[in-house]
């Protein structure tokens, strides 16, 4: 049997019995953006750890070290962010093949460090070995949240509004044009590509968000809007409706989309890698969220749908028709 | 420049500065077994991380799935028993190469699972991706220590006895035989194969040890004996005299070299991959320790040198004479 045939999710329900074995303090085993435990007090410990790897993430001729290294720690910070945490600690292992040069490993631990700095977090370990191929980086990040701040995917609530703090798809766009070796030489093409390999982890946005108790479910958005979203339905046991006319399409995307006939839509939909949060709010508190994240942030945070009974995802066009999206991931999930 | 050129402890060197930017609650940072940072109330919390990679640490077609698991599961536990601490929590990250059946990594979770159930240890979390070649198995181990108990490389005193908790060498001459193919068919071959494939986690003889005041600093033995008592030595700013009559030779490393024309004191000073712990004892508690070790454990704890004023590592052999002996990667740690 390949990966392949039971894809990642089926694989994680194979080899979920057994894992845990101690339940006492731990809150959230496998399943959520990062595992959670409880320390002393009244403090929760989220841990979330990513791996990297050359010719599947990134092409090595095609991304700088400080670029790469940046990127593999904001994404173990995006799972912190979609707690509601801070995160604290960061462990850095690498597999380096042999003819790759130390200027380019110091500049990944430079772009590490670089973001690592603007979130006061401390590299504090790691493991350096060899590869025969492929250089790998994996992260772990340990982070901190007070019990009564943190949020999990498994708290939606019918009814809540469904907000996402950022545009979503800009990062697939941008992967179309490295994938494509297109030149993003005018300034919208150079933002989108940006958005693909320097996302902003939202860490600062997903305490706010979680210092409401309004805000009841978060998560990031790394497979695509509709596979997170489905997560959240998955774990919550709810249905959700997107309203297409509020998808948050930046004027880069439309600009790219226009330039190259694709439907800017279907790259929000579906997009992915886009590190902003998903959150789910109580309609009552929602409006006033929404307007503080604007005072405080200077930009908007996009209602983009709600949370329903129905148990699916829906799309609502401009017209007002409905129809039922199939979150991608979502039949590896259900098959578990 | 090469990564060969510098060594994995000059590289590390070069990655250090601005990785600890808030060192509030940080107990270690990078350079000791495990980084440690401050829980609330006295405990405290190790992690430690480290890969595996196809080619570099293991042949596929010449390891089991649940040997390979277990043992990248046993190397982060050692880390945390030469702590003195408990290990609690374990996070996998895996990249597997399409090629790789699933039953195979089902059977290296099954290996991760028996050592983590043996040690009351939960697997929390971790990460599922491809790769194009190697199969990479990263884990990191969350632990936990009472402040007043956790032991350090640099807590080593002149005139500390240095005791092994288990014979020393026998993992080397395992990984000859597996490297050239000999075959393990008779009784004494086999458990020297099973020494470098399967070794056992010292977490329960550490923290027997770490409860000693007299017990000063410890490590694990991973690089091998005279690089991992280097470590001691350089952190601790100390030298150490190893008496190898002493050397912990198991009956079955003698029988191997006997076989194999080689030399046995050679295979435990510079082996590697025991993963006993070396611990240095004031010398007033020392014979106690020893005493209530071996009645607790049923296996002698073997006091194989002495910490001293020399800052040089120095073997006595059996006819009294003194030797200098430079520890393996101590070259690497010194140009640092």
């Amino acid at each position: 049997m390949q990966l392949k045939d039971i894809g990642e999710f089926g694989f994680i329900e194979r080899i979920r019995p057994d894992c845990l074995i101690r339940p006492e303090g731990v809150v959230r085993a496998i399943g959520d953006d990062a595992a959670v435990f409880r320390s002393e007090g009244d403090r929760l410990t989220p841990v979330t750890t990513d791996m990297l790897v050359e010719k599947i993430h990134f092409l090595r001729d095609a991304v700088s070290g400080f670029t790469l290294g940046r990127k593999a720690l904001a994404v173990n910070l995006s799972d912190i962010a979609a707690m509601g945490g801070t995160a604290c600690q960061a462990f850095v292992s690498i597999a380096v093949p042999e003819a790759c040069p130390v200027e380019y490993l110091e500049e990944i631990y430079r772009g590490m460090k670089h973001l690592a700095a603007e979130h006061g977090i401390n590299i504090l370990g790691g493991d350096t070995t060899g590869s025969k191929s492929d250089l790998v980086v994996n992260i772990t990040v340990v982070g901190s949240v007070a019990e009564s701040k943190i949020l999990f995917r498994d708290a939606a609530r019918i009814g809540d509004v469904v907000f996402s703090t950022g545009w979503l798809g800009d990062s697939r766009a941008g992967l179309h044009l490295i994938s494509n070796r297109i030149a993003g030489d005018e300034d919208f093409l150079k933002a989108l590509i940006e958005a693909h390999l320097s996302p902003q982890p939202c860490l600062r946005e997903g305490r706010f968000l979680a210092s409401f108790p309004a805000t009841h479910a978060a998560i990031d958005v790394s497979d695509g809007l509709t596979a997170d979203l489905g997560h959240i339905m998955e774990n919550s046991r709810v249905g959700a409706r997107l309203d297409i006319r509020r998808l948050p399409l930046s004027p880069e995307l439309r600009c790219f989309c226009d330039r190259f006939a694709l439907d800017p839509v279907e790259m929000a939909l579906s997009g992915g890698e886009d590190y902003t949060l998903l959150v789910t709010v109580d309609p009552a508190g929602a409006g006033e969220i929404a307007r503080q994240f604007e005072a405080d942030f200077g930009r908007p945070l996009f209602a983009i749908g709600e949370i329903t009974t129905t148990g699916i995802l829906e799309r609502m066009d401009p017209d007002g028709s409905l129809q039922r999206i199939v979150p991608a991931g979502w039949d590896h999930f259900r098959a578990g």
